[in-house]
């Protein structure tokens, strides 16, 4: 069976392997007071060009945006997110959980328009009853989003001035911000991204480590007692080392950016199968996850010998799915699915 | 200065008055154990034609909203409301605050469509990764709607026809349920109301109770422990017997649904004068909420007489703003606001 | 059945009905932005000797307890109380719901102790490992406590240090202050009380008021947009000028004051039946609760003609009782309970 | 720098590294739907001996605590544990942050005893008033404590036969499961304990896996959609396989068990050593965790050598301390402290 439902069914870059082998008796400090933690946090912080600010690691996805949302809101505070948002639609609710309502505005393409939001946070000032309403106080973005699409530089600058303007924090889900950060399409780096917002993070889980992600704030006490916070919500993990060490190996050498190229380089070649075989694609996403239209009956069949992602139904006949590479995809899965279509 | 901003401006019908003076030092049980609850819940009881019912008496909407929702639902489930529900938008995020998505679809005027409904719940029914989201087990709906709207027989039944379907309860807040229920309009009576749905509220607060909202649930034990969640949510008053006996005269000789009519009075011919003089209604309500598009001149012109609740903005030039009476306004009030336009 | 449970069983002062039944058609602003509301809480400050404080008037004492706790402490922090303190115990857990710990320490006769908070505060700045702690950040006591007892100038000034010392705020639970400042051991007033905390409430439904509890801050902007707080905890009455009335009347020529005597009166008449006839005091409490241990077999024989509250069981053969008075209890009720004991 | 701080200081049992080497490549499904995960749920539960049970993997202590009691309990419920249980002390406040109240009783050596649980149960029930408390609906005990004592067969069945006779449940922390039930001093395994209590987890994170913990239920729909509550609570790995593949090495050929008796046996030798030299126990644990009364002086004077935990002031002179070995502690290392002591 081919698989290609997500970028999260692989293990990791074996140097990853190899560095957790090497010091598996070591005895390392716990809750990430390590010295793995501390160097894959001077690293990220080089990388990100930031003097002042701070790293912390976590296990998932959904862990990083409960807490890091729950930790900046006051009880009476929400995030704004485009209706696409993982955050608005499978996270289970978590963000409720916390006691934030997650507010929406319409996104296109999975992504937020400044001035769609621009109007929405004029509209709450505007609004002479906004006592009785929730105050959006944070911004939520995915970068890529959750349709495999990118933000400009200046698409991502005119998000973070709406913010500025109305006093409204940003933050930036990045998941797989290392298959958004190296397409082709994309004109910045993750110094210019990690300047223009207040906190994002770094997904390892989907690229390159066992599991884990890279909570970055520009500002070292943007969030104050955040590992309590973080012990909370229950991501404090007893062995924080083992997220250290694994960022500490993917941030040596460029490795993160090197093996996301991957990932690119075998979505674009998935993507020019499609349209050569006729398929039409629901978004032209530039990264990794790569959406088409497909006749119900014809899913059915590929499903004999492929694995991939429903979406949602297109019309009476066809569904959009999804399919995945990551950075340990390899041509002939590629060559294989070729064959099955 | 004429006042019609909304219903809750006036104290209470007069006989609630009375009898609050006559019994002020008699001694009453706590916590709504009191002789004049018990006397409450029984008329209400009759009155819905529930045999198996119970009724809780709490203070305001929100509370009520909140309270219900949270003791219905588990962690891991959602409310379904209109865009415009009062809980999706004026609640300061109340529901949220108890750990809940409140989860939105789209309404006409006001209300929710059965056929919308069925849609929604369908899909979630049919997403292959329903349980990576929140799971919808309640309905909210409003009667009247916060657009003055009120449902039909029909419509009424068909919403909780697809709840059963997909086995989801349905409530109704009735902060106005009064005004609804004797409007021209409307097709049914509170008995018909209290069996077509699992839970509901009587509106004392604008429909002649110094405030007071009276929870009907259509089997005693609908929610367990209600009490205590009451409790819970800060909503259980010492003085319960202050509620019990304001609810006991409102359903004493159909009294609250006398009063109400005189709020129907007045907004008919508040229409009609609004209508003569060349205005345009943003909805054409049938209950004691008027919404007119008035131009920001004129509005500005009008508040130095008149006080009246901004809706939202219509277009660059107008407004949406709402007019309201009530169970105790008067014809004079009315005849005011005609020189003033 | 002469009744001794609660000073909750009667209505209100009669100036308060009166003023009701004058103003009953007069068209009041909502949510508190009315002229009584204003004229109440000057009234207030007045009294406090607050030139920059501010307050707020809501329904019930869980509700403020829930409302203020929630609005100050940030998710990590958790609010210290004495075991025997109300949010400790009959609050069925609206402290958790709101995610916040009730830190507990030990208490005497319901009385938090400096020396002990001192030392609870201490032991958790020395702990090494507080990071994986709540952190205390508020320190809720009652005044009089749950068992009648009431805290002296001196007592107050010194848990108010403690809290500077350590960073951390006071709040008073006043559900019955009245009776607290008004008797005779009371060396304080509430000008000393409202400059020796954050934030306390004054109790009108016990006293005098048919129902409201008035929110008194030591500074304006303590809690940041508390008014949106107290909607999202279904706390904002929308007839807000109902609750402000009623503290105006209570406000005017020092009535709260002057009828909360009363029941210190009758309760010192109470006090002196029980030991006159050789009943054993639980507590010598000075205010208008007073507990009593009596045999279990007593109890069942005394219940066929008064009620009152079990507290909790003393010895296999007797309990311990309370017994309540009010700003509106009448010698003739001593009288009778004289004869029944 | 020898280092006794925890057990959760070396990486894995190597049998684990190689397995993922083995597989890195491998694609595995996402979410726990892999077939690993189903491997060690079927191995976990036949060494349970539980035909109808179920089992989920996820990363830590406190989250499978938050995350399984926020599922049990309704808004209204509290879980019941010890003082110094951890989730009463060092969760950072996870439970209440999910709305629930830890009612606290006092235990003996860190255990909960059977018939204080069933004073605190009757007292609960006794109470006219408990409809105004939370109500305890969950038993939390730890195997081992957190003071490294442990329960007997009996002790265990006398508390499951309190929980049973007063219709609340019984959930077992085995953060540290396989130190608890192989040593010398226990005479239950793990069959008996999965069938003494309605819900536990065994500890990987602690016990020879790189992280996880193995939640087992005795019955399959203890806990409905509990996959949606883990996703909500940010607990579920994307890489579900990951933990699966863990607990597979762990539970084949008894891995699990054999590898935690090194630590017993270390910590035999550690105990042995201390009442040599004249040092004082503060308990007497038959487990991995060490507990030792240290002059402060001393203390200091060895640090400079040894890194181990402070646990609290034992009087103004001296503190307890403890030290802790694992499944991959070394003869070296006790060697070397004895030297250091």
């Amino acid at each position: 069976m081919l698989k290609l439902d997500s970028d999260y069914m692989e293990g990791c870059h074996p140097n990853i392997l190899e560095k957790l082998a090497e010091i598996n008796f070591e005895k390392n400090a716990g809750y990430g007071t390590d010295g793995y933690s501390k160097s894959a946090k001077e690293k990220i912080l080089k990388a990100c060009g930031l003097e002042n600010g701070d790293v912390y690691f976590i296990s998932g996805g959904t862990q990083a945006n409960m807490t890091i949302i729950s930790s900046i809101l006051k009880p009476y505070e929400s995030v704004v997110a485009v209706e696409s948002g993982h955050i608005s639609t499978h996270e289970a609710g978590a963000i409720e959980a916390t006691g934030h309502k997650v507010s929406t505005i319409s996104g296109v393409d999975g992504k937020m328009e400044a001035k769609n939001l621009s109007r929405f946070l004029k509209d709450f000032n505007d609004d002479e009853n906004n006592e009785h309403t929730v105050f959006p106080k944070l911004v939520y973005i995915s970068m890529p989003t959750e349709f495999g699409t990118i933000y400009s530089k200046r698409e991502l600058e005119e998000i973070y001035n709406v913010c500025q303007k109305y006093n409204v924090y940003l933050m930036v889900d990045g998941a797989r911000l290392g298959y958004g950060l190296v397409c082709d399409e994309c004109d910045m780096d993750i110094s210019f991204l990690a300047n223009s917002c207040d906190i994002f993070y770094i997904g390892g889980t989907k690229v390159g480590a066992l599991f884990g992600e890279a909570i970055v704030m520009k500002e070292k006490d943007f969030i104050p007692h955040f590992k309590t916070m973080i012990k909370q919500r229950g991501a404090l993990l007893a062995k924080g080392w083992l997220l250290g060490l694994q960022f500490d190996v993917l941030f040596s050498d460029n490795l993160y950016f090197k093996i996301a190229e991957n990932a690119i380089d075998k979505a674009k070649k998935l993507k020019k199968i499609f349209i050569e075989k006729g398929y039409k694609l629901y978004i032209n996403s530039p990264t990794n996850q790569i959406f088409v239209i497909i006749e119900n009956e014809k899913i059915k069949k590929l499903r004999e010998n492929v694995s991939f992602s429903f979406w949602e139904k297109y019309d009476g006949k066809s569904s959009i799915v999804r399919f995945v590479t990551s950075w340990a995809t390899k041509d002939e899965e590629i060559e294989k699915l070729e064959k099955y279509l």
